[in-house]
């Protein structure tokens, strides 16, 4: 069922910290600062020639992340992202062995554009996983 | 400098239990249980179109993954593998920019029979790196 690993989301309080570790301890390409306010996150996506690493950042009152940002200051992995091709069919099946889908279960719009659905780390090794419909 | 994401590592208490999350649940493709007695833990390959994820699994006395799987025991994402062409320059251009490389900071052979280094996660937001040599 799940595809592509789309990307590695890394929670950080400094963005700009972050992307030098990236961009100038590490040598990679980043793109530019991407603010999503109906997310709370201010995202940059270090492009991997196979897959991304993104560096979110809280952005605004009551940010989604803050809460792992105050537990871990130093940064750290706050999800993984896998690509289906029907979020829907995934859901359900994921539903139907007893998973739990995150929130309403309903999808949203993600980072991307796409829908999106979060996975209960205790149901994933975890780690929390997020599906993108691609 | 930083290439490929060859892989994302899960450590786990029970390697079968999380073959079957990724297996069943996920509906992933896995390889087959590979002791690795020299690294002390026996891992399973999460085959995915463009990486994969090591799952992870303590081996023997004194595994290096043991302390991590009894403070996180439902699982946890324990290391990021980016690829780089050079394992030397590499760790030479590190350090020479003030990052921490792990035990003697000379390369090992890894689980995948190349190459490998650790970097220190506070230097790299957080996320223990293994850079891998290809």
């Amino acid at each position: 069922m799940i595809g592509r690993l789309n990307h590695v989301a890394i929670a950080v309080r400094d963005l700009g910290a972050a992307c030098a570790v990236y961009r100038d301890t590490l040598g990679a390409k980043l793109s530019e600062p991407l603010p999503q306010p109906e997310h709370g996150v201010t995202v940059v996506f270090v492009e991997l020639p196979n897959s991304k690493i993104e560096l979110m950042e809280p952005l605004g009152e009551g940010s989604p992340i803050e809460s792992f940002v105050e537990r871990n200051p130093g940064g750290g992995i706050h999800h993984v992202c896998y690509e289906v091709d029907d979020i829907i069919a995934a859901r359900d099946r994921l539903k139907g062995q007893g998973a739990r889908v995150l929130g309403t279960g309903e999808p949203r719009i993600g980072a991307h554009g796409k829908p999106v659905l979060f996975l209960h780390p205790k149901d994933f090794l975890g780690t929390l996983v997020e599906l993108e419909q691609v």
